[in-house]
């Protein structure tokens, strides 16, 4: 029987989606005990965490199981990524027998890894979260990679259910912000795609020379088409705020400065004023447009306090939903009948 | 209702502290099971720890819950903890979000960090821990603030009452020891609030200059008066010593040189004979005064290996103690009935 | 009544080790549930881990129990391992007092820590775990030390059982291979050993120069007597393999230029091609002998991509048994009735 991972949203298509959000209001409304006894997860961070870890590992445990914690280079060994290469340099182990190993001694792995070449055209391929679903023979779980972050995706889409109830045809803008370092795209790509597979009208606002990579806008118009929304682009943060359902904030950087920060920061720069204010959040609708973000936020640099800490910020609720949507996936991918 | 956090023992009244103290005992004598089943205690350190990590571990494990160690700055993400500052900075997360987020994840935060700040003025606020209990609204327990380390002040409670039976006006000797760092004063701050609750006749004994915060000495003061017991000051370690029913051995830095490392060094230096040596123990009630310390010491810097080694020494007991005042924290605090 | 260590394989008899392993056996076949319920194992990592903290921490939840994990220097305090010593350089505790309290919020203490000196004629000695071993009063298990990794020791005596069936009188080559590092001599002394204990025909194949530590090999011979095998040395790997029924692939440093990297470095340099290719291991006895590796393994360096992925090798598996024989030692040392 062939196993099952999930690594990203539109991999399980609509029905598998739409499960997931049942099963995880269900469990949200404590409807489901147990179901992970004696199962094992094993969580390797090669980059930092707080929701991501602590949620798992509390999903883990409220159900009967246990998540453990390998942090690459740090407590466990660096890995290596290439293939077929000459092990003499720094790293200690190869991610082909790490993968295999760690199937053996747990029911399913979960990998983060941000991005951290410098050239896109063989970043994007993924490679590393692949690796690890091809040589591990138990489900592996995407906690972040380079393209995708599905956790954070289906926690979205359950916010949005969850805040604004029918959401085919409400307007979901996903706003650029400033920051300082050129963040990954996987957030904002999976935040798309969660509006997208929820039928929801899509607004991407950034400045120009910041559109997310051709191939995950391809996948989030078609995601849309298939679900009753639209996909549109704007370079104008104000007018796009106008009437918006939803406001999710994120930075990412330029994908055509990939790898070259000062490039990268030079791209940015004029456009400091990209940030979520109290003024842009009245020209949502009826000024009661909910206010998301994966978290961390810079606080005054992607969206201001008086947001953050205001009626329109479901910021928490949607952190909080990374438990459940987890608890989840985990009850679906290893959980015992 | 209202959450209530363990962020200072003085905080709980004597007879709050007496009900945890009787309930540690059962709990010491195995009469207690259970009780934080599917009970989740997020732990945020800051700083390093042995004992304080270990035994909450423990503490949740044995009555059926879990703890998780968070790192920030390592594992997680750098904290802000400024208020309203423009996070443009190398700080990732806000506490504000982070104390928000957590309590949805973990039925109790629990926090260590030590003061980092060069400005006793503003360190003395203790701000990171009070912001921690103030936006989390699950119970917030302080492993070792700027100010207090409660739960080691509640060990050391325990440790004098199975030594000395009756402790009320019996001598407490709090005694200054030289140190390479200019140690924080949360711990000696703590024992001696521990010895006065205790209604003990507690001397401070530290070099000129090496008092504690006047505000701290007011609170121990007032504790000891309450309970029946004294305080004084003294800077002759020798005489002090004399019919000591129990030394307590701590090493911290000059609060006139708070953040100035170097200044702090040159005060310390003249005081290298500050130390528990088997000399100074035999001027101990009767010889048999019991040595504490919080551990880690310093041997024979702080406490020679013969004192430490030998029958007056209760610092392995002390430190097993941390574990059963804890598990008494925790089941008042998040306890299922 | 005096408490068990698990330090080395040989510490615990031909009859102890074959009653693990039996034990493993059964476990690995499903026989085995719980055990450990409320046990708490302490793990002190002074060096990184992979296999060794995810397989502990996944047997120790398996049987109910749970494992913890330290990292000195790190999370926690870093170690001062010399005694009577004036502590007032950089280590913060002493192993004593590390060992002593750990013991109280333990069942049992496990520690891996690496060669970290520059004199053999020091380091043989090992005394950091018997440090451990003799001032904790809760039973130690070794996660590698500098002589012995006998987890790994038992975890390659069963996979050679599994894979060869009588095992007396098979040909095991354990050959060196070069490496970037000088890596520590403890898995395969650990490996030889536990090759002799099974009564194999044991080839240590090495270039010259780089001899296990003699009173290793001494063991290692009186252990092959005793259980009816042999012991020989080659500095030809190609005819070594001749034949052999199981091969095991190791890189380590030279003894004689311990402490010093770069003289250890040009030792090395003449022998880069002392490395597993499937050439050579077309030698082994109908070209079938089997191929372990205690991993992480340096992909062609140590061994070939081909042979490492190919079907002699058994690492996987190898890799696996450390979960099972540990579950063995763990319900040995502290398992309810």
């Amino acid at each position: 029987m062939s196993k099952r991972d999930f690594l990203a949203m539109e991999d399980w298509g609509a029905d598998g989606v739409e499960a997931l959000l049942r099963l995880a209001a269900r469990i949200k409304r404590g409807e489901i005990e147990g179901g992970l006894e004696r199962r094992v997860l094993a969580m390797i961070f090669m980059d930092p965490s707080l929701r991501t870890r602590t949620s798992f590992e509390t999903a883990m445990f409220l159900h009967g199981g246990h998540a453990l914690v390998l942090e690459p280079g740090k407590g466990s060994w660096t890995l290596e990524t290439e293939h077929g290469v000459v092990m003499d340099g720094s790293s200690v182990e190869h991610v082909v027998d790490a993968a295999r190993v760690l199937a053996r001694y747990a029911d399913a792995l979960a990998v983060r890894a941000f991005p951290k070449g410098n050239d896109w055209a063989v970043e994007r391929e993924d490679r590393l979260i692949r690796d690890f679903a091809h040589y591990s023979d138990k489900p592996v779980i995407n906690l972040e990679s380079t393209r995708r972050h599905p956790c954070q995706g289906l926690a979205d889409a359950l916010t949005l259910r969850e805040h604004l109830g029918q959401t085919r045809g409400k307007k979901f803008v996903l706003s650029w912000a400033w920051h300082p370092k050129a963040l990954p795209t996987a957030v904002p790509a999976s935040a798309a795609i969660a509006g997208a597979m929820m039928g929801m009208d899509l607004v991407v606002a950034r400045p120009p020379g910041f559109d997310l990579d051709p191939d995950d806008m391809a996948t989030i118009t078609r995601l849309a088409g298939a679900a009753g929304g639209t996909v549109s682009v704007s370079d104008d943060l104000d007018s796009a705020m106008h009437g918006a359902d939803a406001v999710y904030v994120k930075a990412w950087g330029a994908l055509g400065a990939f790898g070259r920060p000062e490039e990268g920061a030079a791209l940015r720069k004029p456009h400091r004023e990209w940030r979520l204010t109290s003024d842009r959040l009245r020209a949502t609708r009826d000024g009661k447009g909910i206010v998301l973000h994966c978290l961390p936020v810079r606080r005054n640099v992607e969206i201001d306090d008086a947001v953050l800490d205001g009626p329109n910020s479901v910021v928490v609720n949607e952190a909080e939903n990374r438990l459940h949507v987890q608890r989840a996936v985990l009850l679906e991918l290893l959980g015992r009948p």
